[in-house]
């Protein structure tokens, strides 16, 4: 088993890849073989009996991914992405991040004859936008009003006709919000609703650019990683006549988040949380929907976080 | 009024011109000048008073449509395409003139600075696919089946996203089966629906490739053109949060189209019609949707045809 991670240096790409030595196997086959891309030079790390390669590139550059395909993964984990406030302000390196590498990814596949690979690629919820029903569905359209979210969406189509026609075997995964993700604020829209609480959690100020009645779709970080390994796993057959759709999220409301972060933390914490409206991020985190019927991923078999609580306390646990 | 037309030479192309310059003016303008661009150099009517300029380019070539953006259009009618069948073919072809010359023409508007252009693409019912409900609306979501609507749906996201950005003015309609087309048959997957209606009424032979149960959305040729001519109209922020909707077609089974012909001309004609199954074409127009709330375009004041024997008495007028 030869798994190659793009964005491999990400948050994402290094919890998976701990997660895929830990288990040691994948698709009912030992991994020998890790390929690491990212822009830097992924942490590689050192695994009996696992070959890790690091391969530091510029995705969009043409011929990038050339030796990572010419050893024929058997499964790509597509993660490397411009997150969705970098899109929104530099449209051309988004097109050429999330959506132009992504072709070329698909065209490498098509022209080695990777038809058995599995291309794992994380789409958003970002994608989601416009006029929406209550509770979305499998159905629901992508009618995105961000960049990055159109990016993800033509990508979406992209593996599924690719897949369709039988030039590689896609499967795309539309994330809800992360939280709580580790590390320092970065340029996602999204990315107070890790910050509101990690920092109060380490005993530093955050700022809370929206109104607290804003509900978020959220997954825990380690909700994802089992989402991924199993979006691995999952036969192509069995995904039906689409390669994309939403994972199950739970629903919450940023007075919920803090409410939790009170039980947990206590006002001491909270009180750590500067509200600081910012009309650009409510614009794009209040057009992402926070409601789904997610019966194609529930019946496919991916699982959702308990609650809000679970996901604050797996966090202070992996801190310890 | 400038009025660019790309794939001009082609059906709706031309029958688009002629609507126009009878009409003589859009949005309130008089029509000073047309652009007429296809593979072929377009027959280029002459009207007093209007400067009609065919251009012979392939779209698919870098700086293709550079003349003619540079005479900044008012209203670019972008129709150029590779037809389903010729896309199903030709995985190559169809990206890069269903897909790729779109986004040109984007970045070339984007380029230029020509925000207030408004650009209409032609859109289709290829482009929905998959498990779809009984009857569809405007938030129903895109799953094509074939790359041919793969491709139209990935154009429709980049053209909102442009438009969003205020980048272009934006339109796409998504037409339902035209009927009935006018000339021979062609690589289009529903080339078979005007078919069996006009080689008989011409007393030719016809061969239809599907079962007659199979249902149809379909509109008329003056339905379609009366369309575009809206398109170009109606006002952008009136539209909603997405630059792409479904047409009012109107639904008709492939039994229901035969007996209209035999009402029409007779048994003798129907006798013209061989059946011979086709499971390539059944495949591909045995996926489009068939039922449809088109409320976003009812709203905006498109109009559909009023049943299916208007559309043959159009067709039989226009051949007097």
């Amino acid at each position: 088993m030869h798994i190659a991670i793009t964005g491999a240096a990400g948050f994402l790409g290094q919890r998976l890849i701990q997660r895929l030595l830990t288990r040691g196997a994948l698709r009912g086959e030992p991994i020998r073989r890790l390929s690491l891309v990212d822009q830097v030079e992924a942490e590689a790390p050192s695994a009996t009996g696992v070959e890790c390669v690091a391969l530091a590139r510029d995705i969009t550059a043409p011929g990038a991914l050339d030796d990572m395909l010419d050893a024929r993964p058997d499964v790509i984990y597509h993660l490397a992405a411009v997150v969705s406030s970098a899109a929104e302000a530099d449209l051309d390196l988004g097109l050429a991040v999330n959506f132009d590498a992504t072709r070329a990814l698909l065209e490498g596949c098509r022209q080695r004859g990777l038809s058995a690979t599995r291309l794992v690629m994380a789409s958003s919820v970002a994608a989601y936008g416009g006029e929406l029903p209550e509770t979305l569905d499998d159905i629901t359209a992508l009618h995105p009003q961000n960049s990055y979210g159109t990016q993800k969406a033509m990508s979406e189509l992209l593996i599924n006709d690719y897949s369709r026609r039988g030039l590689v075997d896609g499967l795309v995964l539309r994330l809800p919000t992360i939280v709580i993700r580790p590390g320092r604020p970065n340029a996602a829209a999204s990315s107070f609703a890790s910050s509101i609480l990690r920092e109060p959690l380490n005993g530093e100020e955050a700022i809370c650019p929206v109104p607290t009645d804003l509900e978020l779709f959220v997954m825990s970080p380690g909700g994802v990683v089992e989402a991924l390994v199993h979006g691995a796993e999952v036969e192509g057959d069995a995904v039906g006549p689409f390669r994309a759709f939403m994972l199950p999220g739970i629903t919450v409301s940023v007075a919920e988040m803090i409410e939790t972060l009170r039980d947990v933390a206590g006002q001491d914490a909270v009180q750590r949380i500067r509200h600081e409206p910012d009309e650009r991020i409510q614009a794009i985190v209040g057009s992402w929907p926070t409601r789904f019927h997610t019966r194609r991923a529930d019946a496919l078999g991916f699982s959702r976080d308990k609650d809000f609580r679970e996901i604050v306390e797996a966090f202070l646990e992996e801190c310890r």
